[in-house]
């Protein structure tokens, strides 16, 4: 068995998908800005990544840095609301924060209205209500065109849409979840559902579990990467606990797979999270043109990946979530 | 029979019929300008048109020019969304579409907002909720204040219908179809249906079939003609097909009632249109005054258009589009 | 019998009422100024008018010239839509012209905004759903703050409240209506029930019947009167026909009322006018400030009008309306 | 029995509860403007008090003074509409003065929005519809976040949240009313019920029954009270009533319980005030940081009030509430 991992497959063109079951396209490939941008890359690193992010076709950016880019009507910008401030009246996803909290964001984004404006987090303090009329009142203000959530449970975002429908609201699109090799139900169980039934599509963050699913680590910690930068120490222990060396050895186990494609195991993991149901986005976590250029070639992997390989790879990791009787 | 076509009968002023069940009043004849404007004629020419249109009466246009000739109140702007850009999020029917294609067109027109806004073309990739969501928040906000479709199918503007009435939006008022001679099928069976269960009119172009409906062909394609024009090469092509081949003729076979009614074929064939149930506007497409004023004349044979004439017309088309049963 | 009249009752502190059932509050005497101000008096006869109106108490202007008067907030400025221009799309009841003619109104009075804009005749062209939606979205926009009726049918009325209902939009809460002593169907049968059912109060114009009901005229018309004055030809006529001629034998026979009461005639028919049931307002159309002052006296007429006094004046009037079985 | 008083527990931090169960967080005490500020204590003493308060984390103020103290997100304002000025219009629930004082309110406070706007007392005058649609009209506007009541009754706070869900409108978030030791009907017995029920919390003021609770009256009045300011002669009379003499022997009463907890009788009485079911804040009304630092210090002993204590103040006050059978 080969332990020489392939050269990436290149880059193709982003194709869209619906978000969820909404009219807007986004790019099936998106860029997610919160780890990676501000502390990590320089500015310039940072806006090579955008040229070659918006050249291959990807419209949806977690940042407004892009607007220089393209015209405004060429691309999807999103934001969050959820950490404002140090007050109390500065978090959580009450009608005053959900408000001020787009309008702090909008300011500094210096943008008159987002795409998706997304709660972060469900907030127990806010009743349902409250947090789905302030979302519809942010959209009748031309503050955003969409609503989502990140990190809801299945039930939560059941009932804001149960809300929207109940007082003639505006339902959310999409839910922003984590989605990987290691972390499968919610995307690949709850998810589905919400999607065949009230249209709610799925954007995902973190398809390399923070940058755990790749070859890079063999046992010991690179330098160059994200776990040896100070405030990633949690991240650092999760890759040397047993959970995460047993991990990794399963990650040594798909370079087979990955191989026989031709690519990869970084863009194998990616296509294979594009390739769930109700999957409208997979956000990139990149740190520069070479490592973004190389996810985008998990789109080549994508149509390569039968329903054989799939069943493989559930065999190899043997965490495939199975319905609940 | 004489093939001698009669002289034009003189231009009438344009009297008004509401658009729809609504209580705005368009005059029966409306200026189309998709087609003759910006490339085939020039400046001087389009506002001589414009002119003469609005000084007979015709307060529905298909542009902007307009505005220079009379009180803004005094007439009917319209303008359709639904190809916008390259980019997948600047075309289609999805709520950041409708709201950003709109603002681009009143930026491009120089107006705060527009009579009617027609969504071109259905959109299966939108949801009909998000549309007549979007078409609603628009006209809140002032930027239209009835909305219309345009090239949609009866079930189609149906669920929009029933949307609207489900979530309490605004329904829309009126389809823009094509209709003519040749073309009979939804404007006279499945759109009266529409008007009269949901108040939806009808508002109709090309009433001579891009130009095919007029005595001007005998055969071979003069010069002035639009059909040798660049771009037009698919018009060449109909027109000289085996169809447009047996089209033409059935042209010439109306010449006799045309000179029994003392006009012109093309007068005919315009009030033919108008007198369809539902129909609240005739668009017209004209490249000169001399043009708009012989179409003008139409109005002037539609009251001369007997239940007898029109059956005798049935008679030689043939194409009478009969229920189903 | 005495056919000398009383001098006036000195004009009385103005009380106010609610409009309708609504929480507006309005001076149960308002000035109407469709006739006199303008074209008969002058700009200063006019300020008179206003100065005298406001300081006994009047808040309730079909005017905007007052607005010099006082605080904003302190009286009730009002506007009719229909009559916009001579184009089709600039007068009835269409989405267009509500927007645009209360746009015209205000921008001619100055103002951001009226308190009560009335839809002026029932317009049998535009669909109520039309008309209550364009109404409702004026007040939404901030452009008034109420709307009402203005020589609507009861039945019109009623299906406008029932539109209101259907889609959850503002219903109208008043409607202006013609009441005096000649003309009594509609407020004294019709509209007291739209008030108890659906809150819908009157306002009422024309107390003294276009200046008939006065003791002025005594068989000759007197030369400052409006009839003199072109364009009243109308009135001329009505005043000199028979039914006029027994109209002025019938103010005549009031007279000995009145004397007994201690007021002028004038004063008795609006004091009449105020003790309808239902009726918040009666408007007031004066040539000068002695006139208003005259009128105002009214108020004083209104608390010694027993039932008694209110039967005989029906026994005289013979045309108190009755319930169709 | 000891009649010394102790010294004050000294100032906590004060923490933040749901503003009824709606998604603000308001500190659970708050700053009442109505009585000291303005006409009693100098600028100076009120930007101490706001000081001091904001940095002992208080974040509910009924005044606009704070806004220099810290980010506006970071607190809650509020404001009263009722009286606005001489005219009938000016007063009220009124849509025209709902709006009108509202936008005047904002303009003396210079403020673009409030957090909370109140309908101070209800206006039996105004239509329950019409107020609940003019408090969302100002929500959608934008110039308020939230609307609540003050002294309504409880069947007027459920009408009030019925019409809003009769007609998908905003409800109120939570009711301001008195309660002290001596007024606890309305808070103890009935307000609860509406918390539980619709979520309406209460916000209390005159926690020290105008001052009468405090051990400074021991028979006479001391010069520095507010019952010797002019204007207040209402509240010198009462409390040298028969009423208000019983009334101040109970307080003494209570001397022992706040010596036994170690604080006076004041922060005793606010501590009191919190503990009662669906008080989301007990606003202060303060003439110093002293006094303001002494009220704060109630915060310690809310968590000493043990069940026991309460039921040893219920004692021996004779006053406690029962449900109606």
């Amino acid at each position: 068995m080969s332990l020489i991992e392939s050269p990436p497959l290149p880059a193709a063109s982003v194709s869209c998908r619906n978000l969820g079951k909404s009219g807007l396209r986004v790019s099936c490939l998106g860029l997610g800005t919160w780890v990676t941008f501000g502390s990590q890359i320089s500015d310039e690193t940072a806006e090579d990544v955008l040229t070659v992010a918006y050249e291959h076709g990807v419209n949806l950016f977690d940042t407004a840095e892009v607007y220089a880019a393209g015209k405004r009507s060429s691309y999807v910008i999103t934001t969050k609301i959820f950490w404002g401030g140090q007050a109390e009246t500065e978090r959580g996803l009450s009608r005053k924060h959900i408000i001020e909290g787009l309008r702090g964001s909008l300011e500094r984004l210096q943008l008159g209205y987002v795409d998706i404006v997304f709660a972060n987090r469900s907030d127990p303090n806010s009743p349902m209500e409250e947090i789905v009329r302030a979302m519809t009142y942010v959209i009748n203000q031309g503050l955003a065109l969409y609503w989502g959530t990140s990190r809801w449970g299945a039930a939560e975002i059941m009932e804001a849409y149960s809300m929207a429908r109940q007082f003639n609201l505006i339902p959310p699109v999409c839910e922003q979840a984590e989605h990987h090799l290691f972390q499968r139900e919610k995307v690949e169980m709850q998810l589905p559902e919400l999607y065949h039934k009230i249209g709610v599509g799925s954007v995902t963050w973190s398809p390399l579990a923070c940058g755990l699913i790749t070859s890079k680590y063999d046992g010991r910690v690179p330098d160059t990467c994200r776990v040896t930068i100070k405030g990633y120490q949690w991240l650092k222990d999760k890759v040397q606990s047993e959970d995460g060396k047993k991990q990794q050895a399963k990650v040594m186990d798909l370079l087979p797979i990955a191989h026989q494609l031709g690519c990869t195991v970084a863009q194998l993991a990616i296509a294979w999270c594009l390739r769930s149901e109700g999957v409208s986005s997979v956000l990139l976590g990149v740190s520069s043109a070479e490592q973004l250029i190389e996810h985008l070639g998990a789109l080549q992997v994508l149509s390569q990946l039968t329903p054989q390989t799939v069943m493989e790879i559930d065999g190899l990791l043997g965490n495939k979530p199975h319905p609940k009787k």
